[in-house]
């Protein structure tokens, strides 16, 4: 699996079940939203902008991609707000063909522009490791079909690697008729 | 990673936080329950019984083990009654130094003995694979630390390759004090 494949297969509409377990005191939380993928142009205002924040790598970018996802208000109460819609533009920086640097214009745990590792398991699993100030996210997206997807998560402090929460999320691609 | 290894790292008492995920009704469960695993010795008559279901496999097994879990009372509503609670025999037989076979005395989904194929992906995850009559389900395991978990399996239609169900538990071991 290249980064190019992944993000092509990633691309469109998906419907997203999620469940997060606070370890801690083990409480569950569920949410529904809407994911939404998009293949961005190199010419692209928001491409070149984010480019200029990382000059050393902007010649070696493939396929940036817009995210944007929207919780659905049913379920607003078990949503901190922050997090209950955005969008975060996203550039791949190959390094190997399995992995590579991810520059993001926002990140979800912290809303702050950030650079991510990512690489590929020997089954095409995509993992992706984010380093916050206070907190570090570990993410694996695997593909179990054309338009079926699940999502895990772990996010640690930074500090002391403790685990703060765990999520996972199922996801269904809505095809184009 | 090895099966004896992640057998070793299995071995105790899981305090399970599991979510599942019924992709076409967009239903979600959750369960707590207790998991434990022991290993058995080559002595154990249950042990015994089992290889002698698989003869040709006899000579080759390693570190076979017991599964016992039980989930809550408080969620007993949304449990099967079969798989609220149960214990299973399995026993792992080699065929490469990172894949193998894994006998079970019954399975989860559908409570009949099976041999399920396991491998180990490049980070050391556990992907295990059972077919059973009506259903395939592909099962995941990856450790976090030395007493957290990630589980996560899916439920296929065997006949149409189908998704039923998906699910994701967080774990966390009771440390001996």
């Amino acid at each position: 699996m290249t980064i190019e494949q992944f993000v092509a297969r990633s691309e469109g509409e998906w419907r997203s079940m999620r469940s997060g377990h606070s370890l801690a005191f083990q409480q569950f939380e569920q949410i529904l939203s809407t994911i939404t993928v998009k293949i961005l142009g190199g010419n692209d205002p928001r491409v070149i902008d984010l480019l200029s924040s990382s000059p050393e790598n902007r010649a070696k970018y493939t396929t940036p991609f817009l995210i944007q996802w929207e919780a659905e208000s049913d379920w607003s109460k078990e949503i901190s707000k922050e997090n209950s819609s955005g969008s975060s533009i996203l550039i791949p920086i190959p390094k190997t063909k399995s992995s590579g640097l991810l520059i993001r214009s926002i990140g979800y745990t912290e809303a702050i522009p950030l650079i991510s590792t990512y690489c590929f398991l020997s089954d095409g699993t995509f993992k992706l490791k984010s380093k916050y100030e206070k907190t570090t996210t570990e993410e694996r997206i695997w593909h179990l079909s054309e338009n079926v997807r699940c999502r895990s998560s772990v996010v640690y402090t930074t500090k002391t690697s403790g685990i703060l929460q765990t999520s996972f999320a199922s996801e269904i691609k809505h095809l184009k008729p």
